[in-house]
């Protein structure tokens, strides 16, 4: 890397606000000075023991409180993970939207469901062009990805450019668009580098990830192999390009091409309209209209390859689709991999499937979006970066990345894996970690933003583990006599019928210790509710080895 | 096949009690005319949505209901899938138990902590040894897999003879006894078998697999590339030859090894007694003799390869083991593969680890105990059944093995996928499906044995969803009157503190519900809850597009 005329320049501070502990919320805050840009700005799934969370949006405190620096949002590419916090925090932190056009078309569909079109600004912008904001300037690379029009950042300010990668492989022959820009990427790296934020989701996966066309090839030998049956496709519905090539095949064999699933239909006719797919006439047809075609003409495109039991395919597979079901004669070809996590649902659809005598294809019709080991170091190798600060993957993956970086040659000093919150402090001279900002999930239910936290996922936890016994009395407000109860109400606990028997002695056993509180003039209702719940607890406990979720209830009459 | 007399004698039942519809419930009833033999009694995990369950059992009701016939269970080998239910089913159907040396071991462990073992009669059986049951006659056949005295059988009534595999793979260099007695296969198939149930678990793989030796050969290869670190190694804790291949490197290299997990420890101590393993002396340590031996001869095998929350690896990767932490400059070897569902806790320990500086291998020392696509077409070849059913795995895998059969000359009408219950009666002329027998899965929750259904696990999973909502009134026993409340208290629905704006205003909602009624002199109980309800519920989804189990309780005073 040059040596830059050094100068009374401050650091560059690059904060993930969301990141290693919250994966999928992919934000990054890039300050300098009076400057903040924001690099996407994803939403998380809940994890398991967030029950009854429908998502997770990252805690945006650090750019509220600092809401007159922060100029912008630049967007790499329209998955959820990406975008899909977006009109929560843009509801909060009203700032301009930068991204390219796809991109752009995706957050205007959510931005228009949420009715924040009028309120907020948003550029397209082209690849190869530049946006200043602030003491920045960002320029948005061409790359390939599972989505069109994916890009790559360089981010610049008085401390030099930053690189990040964005979600990205390297396709010599993408399906649309021209490949990924590697000239730009190697020209940036001979002006100098500071740092590269490269995708590390494959990071473990040795070799180069398939070009997008591979899988035309494979639709087109299966389409032959299956000429006689109604022919099924499951695949993510933002693969634009994935869907492109199936229509290609379907057109190539004569198929009529139905779409099914309401995300993929919204996301195709998004790219329809800004002509990043291109669909032949009389090849799109509606549900409606299948019946008009034989079974061998039809190709069937739907969502729901990751086992999502509302999905499509999972309707169709277990019969409770409106309109279509899958049957004996029926082909259904998986293009997608199990999302970590997911294989399970997968699976129970794929059993659902061939139960119902469809023929089930589950291999080599999918390629991943991401760049492997050797895509990673074709990057390092074209931008040589002073410092490698992986991003994109678990800790695993971050860890598999910094491991390339070290065998290029960028010392494990240069390379920081960094957690959500890290503020690292950077230019030429020296980067370290310096501070933490507050961060963390937000968790979504229903209407409610951040209303749900610990407590009440403990609760449910609990509530979900044993269920919950409620027990309620009315006192006399004057002299704290018990009137009526203690009743006991159980629900998610045992079968009421079988524990009959059980509830009465329950009562009885808290009918004492409350009696013997009453003989003690205790009145107090604190200590009465205490008393209740270990009576209770511990009579539960020694009978049925469980701890029912214990909620006393005092009415005054 | 060669044709034997025709006689006037009756059919055999085939009914699997557990198997396809309860994934590990591993559980078959063998009868013909007064005699039932059943094969193996296994326990299933709770599925992700039966909340706070502990595991399931088979339901044999069918047993029970046909008690004088039963003449014994015979037990193929001593995993959790075979042998779980055990305890649970010999209480209420106490009968002969019949398996080899181990794995009767293993139910003795078992037996002990349920104090059956003065009850039961049980026989261990040698390899080629056959017993008599009623009208059957079966004999064990030594076979291999990921534990130590793995048996097939040969259940011999007078309608022919069937060959139940048991899980099994081909190993032609096992770590302890022999190889798979292939001779006899090959012998019973010369003499003519009616049908094979045969090990579907890979069915979907092609080639061999490895023998368990090549682990082994692992082994000594990672411990030469960690000579100077402290190693742990992640293990099934059942699989009794990888522990003694551990062992057999540790010793080579020198090194003392503990062993951690109290599953392990049992079955290590079973298997010492009972000869199935060799420890070297001077080899085993305690875990508080650890911090006598230097870091580079220390091996600690330990439970927890799958992730489990509890087990000794997550526990000491996550710091709160009593005794043994991991750190920086520990070498932990997975050997073992994630089993399906399990991925998400194996990678969250694994980043646990690594986040603790921990080097991490994940790859190539484990082989899989099951027979994949070759080895399944050598049975197939050497037993020359009239009839397949596979047996053990998801339908997927049944239906792979099912094409491997017909691929081999079985026609795809004397190929059975069974499901649960189904009653297959089979002789020389024909087989078919002829009825089906009450079957399920029992959840066991704590102390109590299917006193939680169906209700309960609904009412669990609403709690879990959106918590619930109690609402408690006091009426005048005699006028009906409304002497106090409604009062609304919630678990598990929204932080109390943010909700408080809102359970007032639902209380008002409620309340003005309700006053109609009285105005309208409703006091019946049923129509007051029902009214609770609905206003209330309308409200709360209105508000928050949430709905928590609303529970209104009427008290009288």
């Amino acid at each position: 890397m040059k040596k830059k005329e050094k100068s009374n320049v401050s650091k560059l501070k690059i904060i993930p606000l969301g990141g290693l502990e919250q994966i999928g919320m992919n934000i990054t805050a890039f300050e300098y000075e009076d400057s903040i840009v924001v690099v996407d700005c994803g939403l998380s799934f809940p994890a398991d023991d967030m029950l009854g969370i429908d998502l997770v949006i990252p805690d945006t405190t650090y750019l509220k409180d600092n809401i007159d620096k922060v100029k912008g949002f630049v967007i790499t590419h329209g998955h959820e993970d990406h975008i899909g916090a977006m009109p929560y925090v843009l509801k909060e932190i009203n700032v301009p939207i930068y991204a390219t056009r796809l991109t752009m078309g995706i957050i205007e569909n959510k931005f228009r469901e949420h009715e924040l079109l009028k309120t907020t600004k948003r550029k397209v912008v082209k690849f190869g062009q530049s946006i200043n904001l602030g003491q920045f300037r960002v320029e948005f690379i061409r790359t390939n990805h599972s989505i069109v029009d994916a890009a790559a950042l360089a981010i610049t300010s008085p401390a030099g450019v930053v690189i990040h990668t964005g979600d990205f492989k390297v396709d010599y022959t993408p399906v649309f668009g021209d490949a990924i820009d590697l000239q730009r990427f190697a020209e940036l790296g001979r002006k100098g580098v500071l740092a590269l934020m490269c995708d590390s989701t494959n990071a473990e996966r040795p070799g180069f990830t398939p070009s997008e066309k591979t899988v035309g090839k494979t639709f087109d030998n299966l389409f032959e192999e299956h000429k006689n049956t109604r022919i099924f496709v499951a695949t993510f519905a933002s693969n634009v390009d994935r869907v492109q090539q199936i229509i290609n095949t379907a057109n190539r064999f004569g198929r009529k091409v139905c779409v099914e699933g309401r995300s993929m239909v919204s996301i195709i006719e998004t790219a329809r309209n800004l002509e990043c797919i291109s669909i032949p006439e009389n090849t799109l047809i509606e549900i409606d209209q299948m019946k008009n075609y034989p079974d061998d003409q039809q190709v069937i495109i739907t969502t729901g390859s990751q086992g999502e039991s509302m999905a499509a395919l999972s309707r169709m597979a277990s019969g409770v689709h409106r309109k279509i079901t899958i049957g004996a004669g029926d082909t259904v070809i998986f293009s997608s991999n199990p999302i970590p996590g997911n294989e399970k649902s997968v699976t129970k659809v794929i059993n659902e499937l061939l139960r119902k005598g469809a023929d089930v294809i589950f291999q080599d019709a999918h390629v991943s979006g991401h760049a492997c080991q050797e895509e990673i170091k074709l990057m390092y190798t074209l931008i040589r970066p002073k410092y490698a600060i992986p991003v994109h993957g678990e800790y695993k993956h971050l860890k598999a990345q910094a491991k390339i970086a070290n065998s290029l040659g960028i010392s494990k000093e240069n390379t920081f894996i960094l957690s959500s919150g890290d503020v690292l402090e950077l230019d030429e001279e020296s980067a370290k970690v310096v501070g933490k900002v507050p961060t963390g999930g937000i968790l979504v239910d229903g209407l409610g933003v951040g209303d749900v936290g610990n407590v009440v996922l403990r609760d449910r936890q609990h509530l979900a583990e044993d269920g919950i016994m409620v027990v309620v009395m009315s006192l006399d407000s004057c002299t704290g006599e018990l009137l009526s109860g203690p009743d006991i109400v159980s629900r998610g606990f045992v079968y009421v019928k079988e524990a009959d028997e059980l509830i009465e002695e329950a009562r009885c056993v808290v009918n004492e210790a409350l009696q013997k509180c009453f003989d003690r003039n205790i009145t107090d209702w604190g200590k009465l509710k205490s008393t209740t719940k270990d009576a209770l607890g511990e009579f539960v406990w020694k009978k049925t080895k469980r701890r029912p979720m214990i909620l006393p209830i005092i009415m005054e009459v």
